[in-house]
């Protein structure tokens, strides 16, 4: 009350709406609740004491003399209470009053931002004000898609229940885990739409799977901590926790409304407002960032920190595009392996890997060295003056032969016949003979270098050479750091930079290849900067990181291989466990989205060890943890230098530091 | 020179054994340089000067009075220089002169333990001597198969080359691995002799899998560090390395002798001698303990130490047998994993995990629970009063299911006949549901007793029920130690201990299955012994230590996983890379033998944060490296208490503990 006086605006007597044909009553929001568009949106009643929505019209075609006057109080009040407001008016014989005005509770997380946005334009907050607003993980609405409103109209709509994890969706109910998947295989198999939502009073671990196959998972019992929504949130599906389901034999009872299984149904969990089930087909919409002000709003809060980068991952061009695009400071991890993929790549590196002729091997790895600088090329080129890290081969090798039996058949008869003396039966025995027991922890990374040190030379020179093509021979910069996968100690990166001559084996290493190619531009030096560092992938890393920092210019934590290995537990098999470790309070938080104790102790040692042996040791964290407020928190206590998350990350990770560093001001 | 002078024993003069009618000359041992069978063995020559062994007489046919006074010499002799040695004598009408006695180096370890406690038992040498003498990986020669020599007869025999890996084996040869790989399956489906031998110029990362499906490999070029000989230490495989190979198509000339393709060979690698090739198809034997020396030298180096015990591994009633037997202490790891793949425990036991039935469910518990109990009774019988730890139920549970599509279609259709409204379809879509990506990181240990509360409580009841029936009653003592696999903290193990009660769940624990039992049998205390500890196999174990040391009576820290999980390195895949590490000076050793750097940094810090939480909990490791001499040593200065080895490593351990001590005596 009192900030309404304050505000000078209140009516302090009644007024009445319905005094004759020049009076009116209404109510509206300073701006669009869900866009955050700067516009009336609301409705208004003639000569009526207080007409309902329904029978109301809307507010844009209230005369100009009003709207202009209503735009006035809209903005006053904007300016004054730095938000949203929504506001009751009455018009009383041509007279405009203002009878309440209030806060808006349910806005979305754009119009939020916009507000915000339009404020600071204004000068009105200022950059302390635009940061500390929106918790970080909320930058996650403009990322996600959403339902497109527009398409929803005539739908029934189920409005409420409890958010279990955020997101939108449309897909066919189904109401058990065998009916899932027994729809999503026959659809798939067919080629049909195979968008499914799980519906069960609650779920298990046996109903995991269809939880990933599936598009969203509703359920009736539970709360936030219950089965459904640990495994939605953990594998970043929406989930909604709705009571009023009734099961019955092949349909639902929702909110009173029969839907059958295989219906198709629409829902939206938002993270500002309660979530919503439309009966029926919407459109799912992706969000411009450009429009709806995520970018605008990374741009305000400004390059953080010099000393702290937010860097993106990135295994595409428009990865790059779209983590440079959401303030990326660089591309923190650009796997060569992906574009080792590529249909010329890893047509010729196949032909390598499969031919035991070792000239027919050497043909294959000149062309594939060709055909991979040209692939990576333009990425060097697009990523222009900022950093980009190109993690070198991982593997496990048999990724890069053909799958499947049809291609397996192809791709062996092409081979057998372009190469007299290979027959297909030997190449898919070789072939067989490459496959590892346990993929993830065999024969992948260096140890691919050290024991075929011929595949490492050859995509090392590739990388050279793209980036000596980007640089127009030296003439822009390049910033080009390489990272070493699959490293236990400090052994295996001195052997992949600087290689090892035995007897009459000589290996060149990272660094004898580069010294090759000088020799062939006829130049003294490299015309670009190129630093080796190592992924930090399993605990013997983190706690060799002494040894390991006199080689390696910086390290890469990949916290998720770090949480694998170090709690012995599979990313892609957590959720057949999880559930219970949260419900009987083993684990708190899913041990892949927030940092483990264990798994912060080593990150701590491998700082510790790695920045006592070489201060200057740049040390940084790759991974779906990358982009948390809590692990950046911790990233910045103990004193790593940066993080590479997702494309879509990135917005969030700038905003925790921008956050993280407004709290902790010196 | 003066130590024969010494003796009294040299002839100082010319004798000759071409004297006449009554001399003779010959050789001899002092005993059975192979068995160590204390009778002479050698030849002699009859009025002769020197007579060549082939035209020699067997010395067990020369007369009386002169193997009498040989004899005599022979004890003289060993009871002098406390060892085997080889005598020249000769016999100069009619008078026994030695002409030259040495000490023996191409005795068998057999030979030279039986030696030692001939000499013990005389009370000529002390138990440090006999402690001293051998080293302990030596003893390996006392445990694995031999070649029969009486089956070698006739044979042609080729002496020589370098010794790449000890053992023995008897197989046809294949001169490349696809040959081998051919070979073996066709044999293997057809039912026939796999026994193959691979032999190869030099093996490379493709030959690896020819070398783990044959019984052995021969190399000609290459030394002790070379691949061959690294991957056939790595699998515990006899390799032998002979410069003397000629490679043509189809056979090889192996010393001047033809061998061809898929012919038999006989071949022996001892750590004692040269090793030796047969041309034929000679008999392996397997060493028995109680004839060869091995279990009467153990039971002489006495109970090493009460403070650090060493332990046996077992899966098998037969396993324990041995070990007790070869002088382990108890038994450190039993897993009840085993035990429950029995048939009528594991029928059991796959019913419930397949029923989703409730009632169902709980029947087959049950009769599992009984199943289990009858199987496990004899095993802690046959213990007795000695320590048996057993670990829990590790899984993955798939490992339970029936393997293979005819074992599940007859598995799926009885049980589809047994229970009304179960149909084979579902319960083949129900085992799929329980698959993980990463089995070895997924749902497993302590997790299933985590996420399915009644599989452990139904196992843990059986071993309480087997325990209290082999203590009939507590009438006998019993020595039970449990512990929990797959831990990565604290909570897990206070869940599996003591169960857990939140709203209507009432998760009972070990302890409360032990309540119920007790009620149930009108006891107030168990009438046994039950410790329960925690397996430390992930990293997070051991630095959470500290914290699990509250809720663990004991550490079983399981080397090979810790291995697996610290390095990234699988144990099953090592062999692609590891001859590269090793030729590369990358790593000296094989991580899976003697435990690597980080490893070792993981396990001090279990000692360390575990003793300082709880300075009497029991630490120990269990695992490949467990006997191995340089491990015990560290084991020792980690001031653990134990370590359990498999029953054949339990000697090796043995004495490298009594080793120790005697080495560090305060």
């Amino acid at each position: 009350m009192n900030e309404d006086i304050e505000a000078g605006l209140l009516v302090q007597m009644m007024v009445y709406g319905n005094f004759g044909d020049n009076s009116y009553n209404g109510n509206y929001y300073t701006r669009d609740i869900v866009t955050g568009e700067s516009r009336l949106v609301g409705h208004f009643g003639h000569n009526d004491f207080d007409t309902p929505p329904e029978s109301a019209t809307d507010i844009s075609e209230f005369k100009p003399e009003y709207l202009k006057q209503l735009q006035q109080v809209s903005t006053q009040l904007e300016e004054k209470f730095l938000d949203i407001r929504q506001i009751k008016f009455v018009i009383e014989d041509g007279v405009v009053w203002v009878v309440e005005q209030n806060p808006v509770d349910a806005k979305s997380t754009q119009a939020e931002v916009r507000t915000l946005l339009d404020l600071y334009n204004k000068q009105l907050i200022d950059k302390d004000k635009i940061t500390k607003t929106i918790p970080p993980t909320q930058l996650q609405d403009l990322l996600h898609p959403v339902i497109d409103h527009a398409t929803t109209k005539g739908m029934t709509t189920i409005v409420g229940g409890l958010a279990g994890s955020p997101g939108a969706a449309v897909g066919r109910i189904c109401f058990s885990t065998p009916t899932l998947l027994e729809e999503y295989r026959r659809c798939s198999l067919a080629g049909l739409n195979s968008d499914l939502i799980l519906v069960m009073a609650h779920t298990d671990a046996e109903d995991v799977e269809a939880i990933e196959m599936g598009k969203a998972v509703i359920a009736s019992v539970g709360g936030y901590a219950s089965h459904a929504p640990v495994v939605a949130r953990s594998l970043r599906k929406p989930c909604l926790l709705n009571e009023d389901i009734e099961f019955h034999d092949g349909y639902v009872i929702l909110d009173g409304q029969r839907v059958n299984e295989l219906d198709t149904i629409s829902i939206e969990v938002p993270t500002y407002t309660d979530p919503t089930i439309w009966l029926g087909e919407a459109q799912l919409v992706f969000p411009d960032t450009s429009t709806n002000g995520l970018e605008d709003y990374i741009q305000a809060l400004g390059d953080v920190t010099d000393s702290f980068r937010v860097l993106g991952s990135a295994t595409t061009e428009s990865d790059v595009e779209v983590a440079l695009r959401l303030g990326a400071h660089g591309i923190g991890l650009f796997p060569v392996d992906h574009v080792m993929q590529r249909e010329k790549p890893v047509a010729a590196f196949r032909e390598a890997l499969l031919m035991s002729d070792p000239k027919k091997r050497g043909t294959a790895l000149k062309a594939f060295e060709e055909a991979l600088e040209h692939e990576l090329t333009p990425i060097l080129t697009a990523v222009g003056e900022r950093k980009i890290t190109l993690r070198l081969l991982n593997g496990p090798l048999t990724e890069f032969l053909p799958h499947g039996e049809d291609e397996q058949d192809r791709v062996y008869k092409a081979l057998a016949k372009k190469h007299s003396g290979v027959n297909a039966a030997e190449l898919a025995l070789r072939a067989s003979q490459m496959r590892n027991v346990n993929p993830m922890m065999g024969l992948r990374g260096s140890r691919i270098g050290i024991s075929y040190p011929e595949l490492y030379e050859a995509h090392v020179a590739a990388i050279l050479r793209a980036a000596y093509a980007a640089s127009d021979g030296g003439k822009k910069t390049i910033d080009l750091d390489l990272v070493i996968p699959g490293v236990m100690a400090d052994a295996e990166v001195r052997f992949i930079r600087h290689g090892r001559s035995i007897e009459s084996t000589v290996i060149p290493g990272v660094g004898g290849v580069a010294a090759s190619l000088l020799k062939e531009w006829g130049l003294k030096e490299m015309p670009f900067q190129a630093r080796v560092g190592a992924m930090i992938e399993v605990p013997a890393a983190s706690l060799m990181a002494g040894h390991m920092a006199k080689q390696s210019d910086f390290f890469t934590i990949d916290t998720n291989m770090l949480t694998q290995t170090t709690n012995g537990m599979s990313q892609a098999d957590v959720n057949t466990f999880l559930p219970a470790f949260n419900q009987y309070d083993i684990l708190k938080d899913n041990p892949f989205q927030i940092l483990s104790t264990p798994v912060k102790e080593l990150i701590t040692a491998t700082a510790h060890f790695g920045k006592m042996t070489r201060p200057d040791v740049d040390i940084g964290l790759s991974g779906d943890h990358a982009s948390d407020p809590s692990n950046i928190e911790f990233a910045f206590r103990t004193k790593l230098n940066f993080v590479s998350c997702s494309p879509y990350g990135v917005p969030i990770a700038k905003l925790a530091v921008a956050q993280y560093l407004m709290n902790n001001k010196s």
